[in-house]
């Protein structure tokens, strides 16, 4: 029986990789990169550099394909931009690789930035596959630190206030409204620094790209005060290295009680 | 200057520490453990453990203290069961311990089950103790596998549904209601199964008690049929151990669309 491993290896510092994750690179035959083009390739050898410090060469096989792109596959058959049909594109992709690419006693891994269970579609896809019944494999998850908890350190902040909750989101649900019942709201996949929109409210931002890389830029405060800044900076590093992957938490402050809700 | 870490442990799993958090402990001079008395003393046996298999014997202190009750203070003095009050007690003892026990150029170290941002005091107790200004220190966050990412990972599934938000919260909360604006909800420090007042609606359940240890408990599948269960195996687990540490996701499915909102 093939075996694979979804194996969550932190939100970019190497050493934020658990001695699970560590565990479960050694008893891998095959790793599966999907790569997203050359606008990420500093993702990519990120990657291999893990990989390069944890286990000798020419124990493991390294394969890459082309992740298929958002609005047409890789073949060129036309694609919809919805989310569901990309993810049958990769499902074509990863199914392909898993059957050709990994022999049937052997042991499998994709790699996931951050934690496998947030804004990830492997196990979706493994899912996918597994109900197309081509191919079979058991596959286990190995959590991984994410985005959000590595921001959340970097800040020294917490995501919660004391008995309140917190919501994770993305950056289209924020641009809808400011989530309704969390004062506190975890935003990711945001290309459009949608808290702009929130710039008049009494919210503090704490705001992190490339965390846990040498890249790294962290900034927080009050967010009228600190979103120019946040655009000015995400604005440089996006042009110097083609790329950016940012995280941020909003605190809203409570309404004075003296204050009827509006 | 005095060093502090707080370190995240991860959720149960020894090998979920991460090779930040190893270092971490082996930069370490005191570890501070607050006891919170008979009933999880396997917690501290656990953290025990974690220190035996990273760190020669006698290259490090460790220094116990009993953790404040929730209605009155060791010493007798009353204290109202607000959580505030409870944790300037909090402080109060480790403002003692890191003023008595950590020499000046030393390295000390709270060890935090799960990830420091999520649920926990830590960092409120050493910004109230700075704030207070008797003792100076400088502290690092050093992230953790939180208990909601070990869940997913045991239970394979993602947190989020495709471009969707996910709400972390509270049994108490929960009582107050379903959240609104999250079909996908994660609730912690529930002592009270609060997920059984919605059993009558279409919801899955995702359920673990001791995850990641060799007690671990699962659940999963809609509500209806699973609370009856996890209530059991819930209550065998508790009479056994003499404590439980369980966290949940709840998965609400969407309104059919044909079907007029309430």
């Amino acid at each position: 029986m093939r075996r694979i491993h979804v194996i969550g290896i932190g939100a970019g510092d190497p050493d934020q990789l658990t001695l699970q994750a560590v565990r479960a690179l050694k008893s891998t035959n095959v790793f599966f990169i999907l790569d997203k083009g050359e606008v990420k390739s500093d993702l990519v050898r990120l990657r291999r550099d893990i990989l390069d410090t944890h286990l000798p060469k020419g124990t493991y096989r390294l394969v890459e394909a082309r992740d298929p792109e958002r609005d047409r596959a890789a073949g060129g058959t036309a694609y919809s931009p919805a989310v569901g049909d990309w993810r049958s594109a990769r499902a074509d992709v990863c199914e392909r690789l898993i059957a050709q690419e990994l022999g049937e006693d052997e042991s499998g891994a994709f790699l996931v930035w951050g934690d496998p269970s947030l804004y990830d579609s492997t196990l979706g896809i493994l899912e996918e596959i597994l109900d197309r019944g081509t191919v079979t494999f058991s596959y286990e998850v190995v959590p991984g630190i994410s985005s959000v908890s590595a921001l959340a350190a970097r800040h020294r902040t917490g995501l919660n206030r004391v008995g309140r909750p917190v919501q994770i989101t993305t950056g289209r649900r924020l641009a809808d409204g400011f989530p309704e019942g969390a004062d506190d709201v975890v935003v990711m996949l945001d290309a459009h620094q949608t808290f702009r929109r929130y710039a008049d409210q009494d919210i503090d931002i704490y705001w992190g790209a490339y965390i846990g890389t040498p890249d790294e830029i962290l900034v927080s405060g009050p967010l009228a005060e600190a979103a120019e800044r946040i655009g000015r900076l995400r604005a440089e590093a996006r042009e110097r290295k083609g790329w950016i992957m940012d995280t941020y938490l909003l605190r809203r402050h409570p309404r004075d009680p003296g204050r009827p809700a509006e």
